[in-house]
């Protein structure tokens, strides 16, 4: 039992502080022979990296990673991967004034509680700085995962109220990266990064909804009755800092329907005489097992709790206080958070991988 | 590594077809001296049981159960406990024109796929009949939770577009149990109830949503940074057959707020000298940790998979048919669902009461 | 985490207690189309069962057992398998007067200082009966690893003082079967059990060590650095009652000698061109992992604790008092324990050769 | 499921090749608050270390560790602790030469064959250069252990077959450190340097015999079935190098025991009423659970398998070959063995003393 671990077969442990000497994950597990890119494992890093735009916080964090085992000659060897990141723009200075009291909805005052100590610089462990021990480790699952032909593709499908009408399906999903919002509608893109601009000027922040596709998924990933794929990427994305609800295929809206509505039919198509469905309310799992058409979901983000504004709270002295942030801050965490989001779905895959791999007979 | 056993510290494997010998449960690392009562986990089950109104399924299910093991003198031991219901309204018959063919949105397709084989009675081990073990193991995690205070109560607050607009806070719980739907506002079920028995005479069935409330919880249940209160929750949710989607405090609805309306201030409360948020968006976790305020969540279901409307589908000889389905059936699982999400919520719950001891100073 | 589970990938969870309704095992995870011979389960049950010969316990066990899940149509499906087996035969009055104190070198003490409460009927939950249940699912992992060509075989290699001198490879071990005590050298056979009888006459009782070959183990089993397979078959053999030592290979005997003579080399052997050790002081493990020879380990008895002769012990009072034991007991458990220890040895092995499909790349 | 780590509550991952960047471990479940005495874990490292004396390896290793997270202003936060140590004195060159070429016992072969690939370097992650990481957790353990007044102090008794005669009680364990080879009995210890000294100038190795004292063991560590607490420990020494054999209390030599003399009496200690045994064959743990009691234990150390004599093997091209290793290795492992061993038996009772809190009733 590891409350710092995820994953079965794909194990990762992460481990640091947002101002710590270093962050890092084991990955144990990892199948031997795969070729480990390390540009791609960068470019994932940037794709988090805080400062990458004028709508992300512009704390800058160095991403320098450094493999300390389980890769020999460029190939993983099937012992456990250490990747560490140090922590080299400590700006502890900034959180000193804070130290003395519990910022509204973040994690100082449960973990103080809980623990009885805290690291106040930063957040301590419940910074979303740890969330980068997760992209490297995602990075590692793509890897694995794109040799099996499996794709993840999230984007911000809403801000506030400004959505995607669109579903995915009707979007060309390689124009994400097009903006600094990661929205593959351009149009709506732009609204996102008006809203938050103003936002920003306000010193406030703004929540918002991501959207997650995997395609490729063979027919057999998930295992019943508990860890049922949706249920196993439903707790991976509901790990991740501001993310407060999840949903697969249908999801909440799928409670407005009718069974006859909501079933998907199957069907055989001719061509290729494979089972396919005439519909995918289901979102790519049936009774937590992959049927083979897309795996889509959705992750619901609050808005990110440090904004530059007033605001009243409580000091370790139990007195009522007001304080005001003084630390860099996102104003929306979506644009960097879609890295995270396809992160965890690659871990949740791989780890399914491999365990469906248990049922091959020989 | 068990994907039929959730929990850690109060660990649950469950096991059982829907037309097998029997269903049941073993409960690992519950704590000794625990008073069983007996009637309370047939009050339990009763609440899941189908047949309890003309809104559920018609199908008759025994609920009586025994306790194998684990139980002396009316005590727990500390020692595992086994709890079965054996199967003796097997109506195996109903299902054997279903099993050359994949129901349309059932688990058929992909067990098969992954197994190779699938026991085709009544969705075998894929059927919500398993739910009736988690209800006994839940009910034992109640009887555990009550000595610590902590109470949960869900109800229906949603069926198709009819929902209950009142916030759980300005509802009186206690009259959830007065109606079949479960919904303790009694106008809004009265139109579920109708809705319900219209869709059921057209062979059709309609989903919904749960609420769940978790009252009396301490500050610190919740193990960061994968094992987050809310995660865990969601998982657990997620796992129950036909749950969709999953939110937490504000949810989905939170991601069309801005920071400085969904941050929860802290505030000293004079009279018992306590810290206490004055909102509760964040739905009682914070950075995955508890905070002493009350915990909700919603729960989305589809409809239920099974309707007597004809449909199309595929064979095992792969040709397109159509078919309808004979087996009785629930128009909508909601108000039987209700003992199942509190079922698995007091498994998390009893888990991370048992997982926060550890970090007690002696 | 639980503490009555064993194995990863095969993993059973066992319950019950001596004198309670009944034992049994979930095996979850044992991968599907295997066939289930239930008579090989019967016999595996016999061979451990009580009353079999004069030199074990009279008492008499119950081994009718029942599969409650898991299996369709006489094969597994790849739902977890629960088998149970009622108890029939109690004779709890034989405890009654055992019920205020605590019997030398058995669990009463530990038991109910750690958990407050025990079931004091025949040891309750301590009682070996609680084998049973591994036997049962050590019969299913047996069935599986036939399928792989992979034997186990133990036998009795000493009793006290009276030892098989012979090396595991120059006996028939076919022949273990054909004498009460499970000793394949007949002569050294027919020592022990004049040896138990005359023990068993004074009411005492007497340890041993059983020995324990696997043949046709792939190379690649085990799983460094923690899981090595001789670490996990350690951990089996000593989790069962009585058992207070283990060794692999050379075993102690190895501390003795020096590098050059321990050393296996590798031999190319021209016929079959495969790699070899031309010696086995390794026991078929190197580094935690099998290498394709026979693997060999040993485990050590006690003397079973009940004895009939008076003895000085505590009662729940604090004071000193004197007892003698009413039940039936075995004189010496090891021909029982045979079955004991190659059911837990399968467990381990079929656990092992699965977590090793993970490494073969696709 | 993950093979490199252990433990349950307290649960340590180690990471890292003798010859890679570094090697480290995390420790997840430590309780909060605990100091950390950076000397006290120099120092168990520095009696690990090799080149200590003139009877271990001259190889020099760099013991400066880092301690990268979950320690705050020197204490533990519950947040995991990571702790690396750089490897700065690679030779690798010395293994070119043996790349190609499985040695005799090492497990250059079954990795190969397990994984498809193996980092050949000093033996790669096989190495006892792992054993680094277990060190440095045992010490946070010992640590944790000293305020629960649970000391662990392990000795070498035998080397081939000079051994120590008297029993632990008889000896005084605190002369331990005061000679090389780490044997309390000044005089056997002086016999088993001369032997040393001789096996090393011939190029050999020896095997040898480590004891294991744990006291101030509180009643009701062990978790029953299967891990019980020696059943742990021994699964925890299995997995350290080159150990072969495990035995608890009286252990092998129990096997030659009547019950009548094996069996512990309860008896009141009339000056502190407190129940303690007459004799301790149980070694401190009865039904897999502690009884107050010393718990002592002997591991088996094989001969070490690097040799300076010329060997038979097989190269990689199938051919049978006979090499010489160059490599500076031990004579023999037992002194420094013994802070492994140690460390071991501290992460098992730290975990089972944290596993244990769970059962108290709040």
């Amino acid at each position: 039992m590891s409350a710092n671990s995820f994953g079965e077969l794909f194990n990762i442990s992460t481990f640091g502080e947002s101002h710590g000497a270093a962050l890092g994950v084991i990955i144990d597990g990892c199948p031997p022979l795969l070729k480990i890119d390390t540009d791609f494992i960068l470019n994932e890093l940037a794709r988090r990296k805080p400062g990458q735009s004028n709508i992300t916080t512009e704390r800058n964090e160095d991403n320098e990673f450094e493999i300390l085992s389980g890769v020999f000659e460029g190939k993983t060897t099937g012992a456990p991967i250490a990747i560490i990141v140090k922590n080299n723009n400590h700006q502890s200075k900034d959180y000193d004034e804070l130290k003395d009291m519990y910022r509204p909805s973040h994690a100082d005052y449960t973990y103080e509680k809980k623990y009885g100590i805290r690291d106040y610089r930063g957040g301590g462990r419940s910074s979303a700085r740890e969330t980068v021990a997760r992209v490297m480790a995602g990075a590692i699952a793509k890897l694995f995962l794109r040799e099996q032909q499996i794709s993840i593709q999230a984007y911000v499908s809403q801000v506030a109220n400004i959505k995607v009408e669109k579903r995915y399906t009707e979007l060309d999903l390689s124009q994400t990266e097009k903006n600094n919002i990661r929205c593959p509608d351009e149009k709506v893109a732009q609204q996102m990064i008006s809203l938050i601009e103003e936002v920003k000027q306000n010193g406030d922040s703004v929540g918002g909804i991501i959207t997650c596709v995997i395609k490729g998924v063979p027919v057999g990933l998930g295992a019943p009755v508990f860890d049922k794929l949706h249920a196993d990427l439903g707790k991976a994305m509901l790990s991740i800092n501001a993310c407060k609800g999840f949903d697969i295929g249908s999801g909440f809206d799928g409670a407005l329907m009718r069974g006859s509505e909501h079933n998907d039919e199957f069907r055989i198509q001719n061509l290729e005489s494979k089972i396919r469905t005439s519909s995918n309310n289901s979102g790519g799992i049936q009774g937590g097992i992959s049927n083979g058409e897309d795996i889509f979901f959705r992750c619901a983000f609050k808005p990110v709790s440090t904004i530059k504004m007033e605001q009243q709270t409580v000091n370790l002295n139990l007195q009522n206080v007001s304080m005001k942030a003084a630390g860099r801050h996102d104003p929306c965490v979506l644009p960097r958070a879609v890295s995270i989001v396809e992160a965890m779905a690659a871990i949740v895959l791989t780890d399914h991988f491999l365990r469906n791999k248990i049922y091959s007979r020989i």
